[in-house]
Parts: structure tokens; sequence; C-alpha cells
């Protein structure tokens, strides 16, 4: 067995979901196997992977248990726990990528934004708040409206509340779980982009800079590349590997962009995983950002990050008012559609808005990105989960 | 659900070797679960599929129970039995695709040449052969060197034997173990080419004309697209949608051609399945002949053929000389390669000559086909099954 070969590996993954399946879709190929972590029997990444350990997130004995069982332990959720993370580390010696210490940072926007102020990166400008009173003081600083951000459980926009006047301090603090938090100053941005980047053994490389569509928080779509400028392209990636510098741990990570109006970038927040805007990478890179994941937290030499053309992604959210059995109807117009990659991501219950898959689209060499971006919309629109 | 949609469906494979894992790949991010059968337990397959039966290829209680776990029936290896097929088919009511009645056409070498024949397609001239006698006879014929071939069960050169002179028909009879058996015209090709096709629930596509190079009969690389010209290249295309016509069955065939000095096309072979030489179109083409396949026998609209730009796939053959377990060393050098992918099977045992693996290698926008193939042959030789 070659010493750096990856044939024989296992990698151990806390979390099941859309990001574990494709870790695991991306592990079959290179020979790696996928043991996973989920509360949830026959999660998504069940289906592909080797094994699953039905256990909570913060189950350290199964967690120590999963480490036993590999040769290295990541996880594609953020609300992983870092103190059984190092348990389970310190128990078995199998290392945990990236650190816990990068998870504990990143899980505390607070700390996070703090973190890239203090190495010198260009963030939204923000404060701690503890309580109506603070909330109100920070905006007062910061300007109307400000967002009111918990520091810790949110993502797709749940833990965030705009607050648009002093009024409405205390039922924004309530709604986003109450103090600690953090106030943010709105950025008034021109586009949201994204680089996903990652930290192997001995390098460093970013993906290209992609424009995201968000809508309610959620992203919709991805564009390959962002339709700006080259110079903000460039800084975005300046910015993206002044952030990895920062970042403690081998492993891919989603770094979230503001472009302003200005033409300047600000670091919105990292994502110490395979990203949502980073999908496009399965047909749209050399190598995926699932594969680059593996490669890296193998310590395996990592793969190319060029693009091999225009791209968009879009996801596939549950169009329903409430839990029901997931029952798409109209995939068969992502099947039918030039140049469409349907990737499902096998969840049983569709929930509003939840991610159900997504569908990539790679562009033809006489189309533009608008057109392919309404082309992607299309496509996706045509995917119902309501009865009929 | 969408009657015509693909989640959720269950496509039954015979056989679970790499044409079944990579079947398997391709399945999860459709949403189709693959359950296969292989008398191997842990076959290839297994570490990607939903669920294994262990059961010889011709076990016919084990076909028909597969049969009643899925929602159409199919196979990835020639050697799977029409017979049993048939008979669950008739049993269950799912149905078998490609027909049964084809599988028995294509295993026989005679009849499928005489099948080809007979639809007016071009083949090298053969005979049928029962005896030493009628293999000279043959030969006198067809003229010395001929090839003289079994009926049925040969693949990678097995069942081949060539005839340079009288004194040599009754060792190659033996060779190829015995009548009834076929003579061949030995071809002296220009090139030897083949082209994917897929036969839809209302539809007929190819994938590129791609150039193969084999040594000892086992195929070492695909090039794409082939280093012909484009009249030839047209014309395999042409021959190959002509072979599609005479084929019964939706699925995805592979169809060997020869190119002759004069720039004529030949059909060698036709086999019913993914074929070694389509592994291109996983990263090589809008969409993968695995996809292409699952697309096909579940009665969905297939997917576009294009291809994305040139590629070249190159087998990792063990070089070992007798049965080892696999310790394949050198696989860092594939991972460090520009644009590599690595496709490892999961095969536990190493054999000589046997497929463990392939490497698909995306060209560079200045690189011409003859560097590109230099570069597969350097990554593919850097891997090695032997001992240190």
């Amino acid at each position: 067995m070659d010493s750096r070969g990856s044939v024989g590996h296992t990698v151990g993954v806390v979390g099941g979901g859309q990001l574990g399946r494709m870790l695991a879709e991306a592990a079959a190929p290179l020979g790696v196997e996928i043991v996973f972590l989920d509360p949830t029997p026959s999660a998504p990444a069940a289906a592909v992977a080797s094994d699953q350990l039905v256990a909570d997130f913060d189950d350290a004995a199964a967690i120590e248990a999963l480490a036993r069982n590999c040769d290295v332990l990541t996880y594609e959720i953020e609300v992983a726990d870092p103190d059984a993370l190092e348990a389970a580390r310190e128990a078995t010696g199998t290392e945990v990528v990236p650190s816990p210490a990068t998870l504990r940072t990143i899980q505390d926007k607070l700390i996070q934004s703090q973190t890239l102020v203090d190495a010198g990166l260009p963030t939204p400008a923000f404060k701690a708040v503890d309580s109506v009173e603070a909330v109100r003081d920070a905006c007062a600083e910061l300007g109307y409206p400000a967002m009111l951000k918990a520091r810790t459980g949110g993502y797709d926009g749940r833990g965030n509340a705009p607050v648009r006047e002093p009024d409405e301090a205390a039922s924004a603090l309530a709604a986003v779980g109450g103090p600690p938090a953090m106030m943010e100053r709105f950025v008034d941005f021109e586009r949201e982009l994204s680089v996903i980047g990652v930290i192997g053994a001995d390098e460093r490389r970013t993906f290209a800079t992609v424009e995201n569509v968000h809508e309610q928080e959620i992203l919709r779509e991805t564009i390959v590349p962002a339709r700006t400028s080259n110079p903000v392209r460039d800084r975005a990636q300046s910015v993206a590997g002044d952030v990895l510098e920062e970042l403690d741990g081998r492993g891919v990570y989603g770094i979230e962009l503001f472009e302003t109006g200005g033409g300047e970038i600000l670091v919105n927040e990292v994502a110490p995983r395979p990203h949502n805007s980073g999908h496009w990478t399965i047909e749209g890179a050399q190598t995926s950002q699932f594969e680059q994941h593996l490669r890296a937290v193998l310590g395996l030499p990592l793969g190319g990050t060029a693009t091999r053309g225009p791209i968009v992604t879009s996801n596939l959210l549950a169009d329903v008012t409430e839990r029901v059995p997931a029952t798409p109807r109209g995939i068969v117009s992502v099947l039918e559609a030039s140049g469409a990659r349907l990737h499902w991501y096998g969840k049983r219950e569709a929930r509003p808005l939840r991610k159900m898959g997504h569908v990539a689209l790679v562009g033809r060499s006489d189309e533009s990105r608008d057109g392919l971006l309404d082309r992607a919309r299309g496509v996706t629109e045509a995917v119902t989960f309501e009865e009929s």
C-alpha cells in the first residue's frame, strides 16, 4: 500500500445530509470508504456510504466509536460538537479535520467576525449585544436597518432578524433566541459572491469566484463564473486566500463574500465544510469540492481547481407549506434539459423550502450566463412537491 | 410522483463488477436505487449499491427474487443467462432490457455476425466451423492468418486463437474450447474504433466515435475523439446508427468497429451493456454512459451525448504474475496529474492483467491527443500492483 495512496482509506463523517451523500458519491471512484454518524436512520448519505452510526451529533461515545473505525474524522455540519470531536481525538489518536478549534471559532459568529477583523480582513461592521438596550445602542452606531444575528446555530437565514427601528429591537432579539447575539451593519451589496477554498497537507487552493442568488436568505442559484468584473473576481480570490491563511486544519471551506457597490469585497461568513455554492464543481471544475475535501482530509495531493466552462446550479426547494412525504413531480423537465444534471438528495420528507436536490446546468458554447440562469430557473421551477 | 420521473425507481442488475459499480455511482444523483446479483460477496458494486443478492448468474430463483424487488431488470455482463432472465420476466412481469433475445443473439458470436450481415452491415468475413478440417477449409477460403473464435464465453481475448498455418488448426481449436466455433478473416485494421449507442423509449442516440488501443487483446486506452478523419468518424457514426436499428431493447450498447486501411468501417462486436471504451463519458460527455443506461432502461428521456472536450482514459491493469491481494502503489501519481480522475473498482484481489480501475485524463486546451495519450500512459504506468 502506497503510504500516500488513497486506496483503502476510511473517512468518518459527522453528519449524513446531502453534503455527506455527495462526499460518499465522490469517495467511491477514489476507493475511499465513508462511515458517517447521523441521528436520522437512512439519512441521505446512507444509500451511498459504507456504513451509518445512528446517533446524535453530540453523542461522545458514538463519535469515539466512529473515530476508532476511520483513518481521519471530519464533519459536514456546523452543529457538530467540537468538545466531543476533541475528546474522540484524544481517546483514539484519530485526527479531526478541520480542527475542532476552527469549528468552535466558526460556530460563534461573533468570534468568527472578530477573528477575521483581528487578521485584518474586511468584514461588515458588527457589535456584540447582550440586551435589548445593547441592540438599540448598536443600531444607533451601525445605522438602521441593521441585522441581528444569533451567535450560534443559525443557517439558511434562521437566527437572523433585521432591526429597522428601535421598537423592533425586543422582538428581533426574541426571534433570534435571545442574547447573547451580534448586530451587523446592513450591507447594501451589489452581489453575493463566494469562493470555495481548500487547505491541503502543504498547499492552499481556491476555486473560481462565483455569484450566488439568495431569496428569503436561502441560496437559490450559483452562477459560474460570477457576472462581475475581472478585478472584482480577482479581489475576491485574494481575500479568500487571506481567509484560508487564518484557518487551521485541512479541508474544504466555503467563503461567503459581499461585493459592495464600490467593488469592495467583505467577508460575510465562512463554513468549515463543502458548501452549497460549491456544488457546481462536480460538473464544472477539474476536481469537485467533495473529492477535494476527501483528498485534503486524507493528506493526499489536492486536485486541480480550474473551471471547465460556464455553469449554473439551481437548488430544488420543496414548495410545500407543511411536512409531507417527498413526492416530486416534473423531474422529467430536468432530465430533458440540454446539459442538465440532476442531483437528488434522497430525503424522504419535504418541508417548506427544504433543499431536496439541485440541478447543474452546463452552458452551451453560445450561451450567456444570463440565458443559462434563465434556463436553470425554468428547469427548477417545473419541479414541484405540492400535491396536484 | 411523476409517472415518468426517475425519483424512487429501483433497477435490478445482474452482475456487480466495475460496470455495476459505475452504474450505482451514476444512480445516486438520479435518486435511483440499484440492487444487484453477483456470486462474489462484497463485489465491486457492493460499496455503492443499495443491496446485493449473492447468487450465481444462472440462479433462476435468485434472479426471479431480484426481478420482484425492482422496477426493471438489466445486466452488466454478457454471461447473464437469457433463459433465467426470460423466466423471471414471465414469473414477475418485470421488464428485462435489453431483451433476453438480444442477449442470446449477442452471446453467440456466430449468430451475432450472421445477424449483422443479414441486416446488410459490414463485418469481417467469417465461417462457422465444427471440426479441425472445417477450420482448415475456412482458412483456405478466408486466407491465412485467420482468427478462430469460440462462439460463446470469450472476453478480453480469451476464446480467440490465431491460425497462421494448417498445422495450427487442431491446437487453436483446443485453445478456444473445441467446436462449435467460428473463423474470421484477419482484419489488417488501421485503427480500432468504437461508438457507444443507446436505445431509449422512442429515440436512439450515439456518443462520439472514439479510438481504442488494445494490447494482448485487452483495452488499454481510449482516445476521444478518435485520431482519424472526419469522414471516417462520420462513417462510424452511421454504421453504429444502423447497428442500433437492428437491436431490440432499451439500454446502452458498446459497438466495436475496425477502420480498415482504406477508411472502411467494419463491425467487430457489439456488447449489450455499458462498455469499457465508454468510460470517458463520465468526465467527457454531457451524460455518462452509466446515467444514460439507467435513463434508457427506466424509459426516461435520454441525456445529451455531446463531447465536452478531448479526453483519454487508460486502464489500470494488474501487473502481477499470480493472484495476490490488491495493494496498489503509485496511486499518488494519478492524484497529482493535472486533469486526471481516478476510478477505482474496489477489487480485493489482483490477477494478471485484471482491470483494477481506470484513469480519465481531461485534455488541456493546448494539448494534442498524442500528448494527452502519452501523459495518460505515464500516469497509468506509475501504478503497480507488484510487491516492492
